[in-house]
């Protein structure tokens, strides 16, 4: 399980915390009490509702199909709707099994004619993930693509290629009925920032070859130790109280880092989950990333000397899964000290230093995790998205909700004359 | 030329910017004017300097022999060292010449061991990018790679295939010339970051097989341009005085944001270079980047409803390079409004029904940049450096040195026993 660690010598927000988590406990029992105020939109709470055997079957069972016939497999969604699988995909993949392409990400001719020209030749199978079908980057990708396979294929053999996440009811279900597509069900009770374990985010994920049993399996032991341990030894709650703390002293940024490169993606659906869920009513953290040690060269000035903005995350993986001796050539240069040395050992050195450095100036929290595998990414998702959950309550925010996403989308449909 | 806009119908910085720029004026003669106290550290400022004739004669024949013989070019670099080579490389390099790979940028050895592994049955060259050659990160990868390349080559053939770009006089150079590397110079007087325009940027460039003249052109006509308009019209002081207006009214982040992909690895040099030129002294404006649309799911709530932290510059492209229609498909679904668009017309829309939307609520300033080849970058580089220069020198720290990141270093030196 993660384990979490606190070292501020800065605020020293550890003697606040006891008191602070007594006083919102009622917030924390609500939350894991089965709250109903948000009830429509918690459908990824219990991980077996969306994630349960059956589905995993039927998953896996279209994912085999997809692996058996595809060179490459088009991801269409936007936001929510494909980071957490891009997370895990670009971390995880090897180099077996179809190629993982990204669409409905963006509205560039550029980004799309370059994509459409990687296809060619290959065979192709897409899946349009699309939760109310309105938002224009994956609708316009998907009837691009859609046309793409019509005109290679012709009609009957493209239909078997398209797969379609859409809600009950709606119209991209409609369309699958009608054209004999294949029709994944996104749950209406889940928000796209919130589908890492449900057929949003594990089709792709299958597709790729990545073991989505062990990832809900991650999750659900999450979920459990999450809901068992009770809100004053609680790692979400105490992290979402931590944030709240923080913030309320006036820390304007959050910086998550980790030595990995491999989390990447995974920063990208951080991001994505705490601006949208608190980034509302002129209030929220803004969530910032440092892929380090590279950005220890660029950032990493900032965090050290810079305006005391930000209270920094860092993502320990105990385990790098990988071993790398550099070992003398006989050629003499400026790095003989680093002769018969692991990377793993050096780049946790360099891990340490930097949080000794750091913690004089800003908080620093850190995260364990074992090893960065299926598993451990389902306990990252679930960690994340219960604790986000609990902060955006405790900072007063609906965490469900994106108004502000609505404001620029108006001007846009009247430009098009929608 | 780039263009520049300022819409602000929040703070109505405009009305302050003439006497702003009026009480500073000052600070851009004395940088025009050749002022002296960082001349060790301005070797960038007059393009002509390391990017005159006989050098991008030498590039590009050097390049040239590698485009001949490589599979792969490997760039070993940190920071400001490949941020921007891989910039314009990400964005325009097309698929004929080698791969591009990057390396020195990390000390992951899941990192490493992934990129030594795809290098197995290639013809590898590599460029050792390291200023005062005592950074980790470089060091250590130049260590596996060399070695690598002589258990493959042999030392002879290895020797022609490993370029090294050092300081004249340094232990590198000493070590090109002890067993045969080809050396390259990184300017004595550039600092990392400022080296778009020097070797250390436009050998990656042009083994890429991008036009390197017409990278160095871009960046003179900017440099020409910069040097002969006064401060009141010129675009790179205004900007800089705006940072400046926005940082003193309380701003903490500027966001850099546009509408093309392809943008994606400038986002990171930027970033590079504003956080460790202006992050010191407890001062500075933290640099962020939206890639939108895609990231208007994410980061875009927060921008517009989140707490008020931040002023926006957009880099908006005017010709995207590529035309992509959406035609009738025979298949009625909710984007029928689509019909007969193309998608350059598309993004458009959404960048400026943005626009709209953005600067009710805060700050937007805009960037028009004519379209993103070799030239363009050139003009981007050259104004952001100059302005970043300028801003710091608002600001009142010293924008050439990097105070912050040595201090994790010493406990990391510490750690591996240097």
């Amino acid at each position: 399980m993660l384990k979490f660690k606190l070292l501020d010598e800065k605020c020293q927000a550890e003697q606040m915390l006891g008191g602070y988590i007594k006083a919102h406990e009622n917030i924390f029992k609500s939350v894991v009490g089965g709250e109903t105020c948000y009830s429509d939109a918690l459908g990824w709470l219990h991980t077996e509702r969306w994630a349960g055997p059956a589905q995993l079957d039927r998953l896996e069972a279209l994912a085999d199909t997809i692996r058996n016939n595809a060179d490459v497999f088009v991801v269409i969604g936007v936001g929510g709707s494909n980071n957490a699988a891009r997370s895990v995909i670009e971390a995880l993949k090897t180099a077996d099994g179809p190629e993982i392409m990204y669409a409905g990400n963006t509205l560039s001719p550029h980004a799309l004619c370059q994509m459409m020209a990687r296809l060619k030749g290959r065979s192709v199978y897409i899946d349009c993930i699309a939760k109310n079908f309105e938002t224009l980057e994956p609708g316009a990708s998907f009837r691009i693509l859609r046309k793409y396979l019509c005109d290679t294929y012709g009609a009957k053999e493209a239909a078997k290629r398209i797969i379609a996440t859409g809600t009950k009811g709606s119209l991209l279900e409609s369309l699958c009925t009608g054209h004999g597509y294949t029709f994944l069900e996104f749950p209406e009770d889940v928000g796209g920032r919130y589908t890492a374990i449900t057929a949003v985010g594990l089709l792709p994920v299958a597709v790729a070859g990545i073991d989505i049993r062990a990832l809900v399996k991650g999750a659900q032991a999450m979920e459990k130790s999450l809901f068992e341990t009770p809100a004053a030894e609680n790692i979400a709650f105490k992290y979402a109280c931590l944030r709240s703390i923080y913030y309320d002293k006036g820390y304007a940024l959050e910086m998550l880092a980790s030595f990995e490169p491999q989390l990447r993606w995974f920063y990208k659906w951080w991001v994505q989950l705490f601006a949208e869920t608190e980034g509302k009513d002129g209030r929220g953290l803004f969530p910032v990333c440092g892929e380090y040690s590279e950005e220890l060269h660029a950032v990493g000035q900032f965090v050290q000397d810079g305006t005391p903005l930000m209270f920094e995350t860092f993502l320990d993986v105990l385990d790098p899964g990988a071993s790398l001796v550099i070992e003398n050539d006989g050629i003499q240069d400026a790095f003989d000290y680093l002769d018969g040395m692991d990377f793993a050992q050096i780049n946790r050195t360099a891990f340490e230093a930097t949080v000794r450095a750091h913690k004089a100036k800003l908080p620093c929290l850190i995260l364990e995790v074992q090893r960065l595998d299926a598993f451990h990414f389902g306990q990252l998702f679930y960690f994340f998205m219960l604790s986000c959950y609990l902060s955006a309550r405790l900072l007063g925010v609906n965490p469900f909700d994106q108004p502000g996403v609505e404001a620029y989308k108006r001007w846009m449909f009247d430009g098009l004359g929608k």
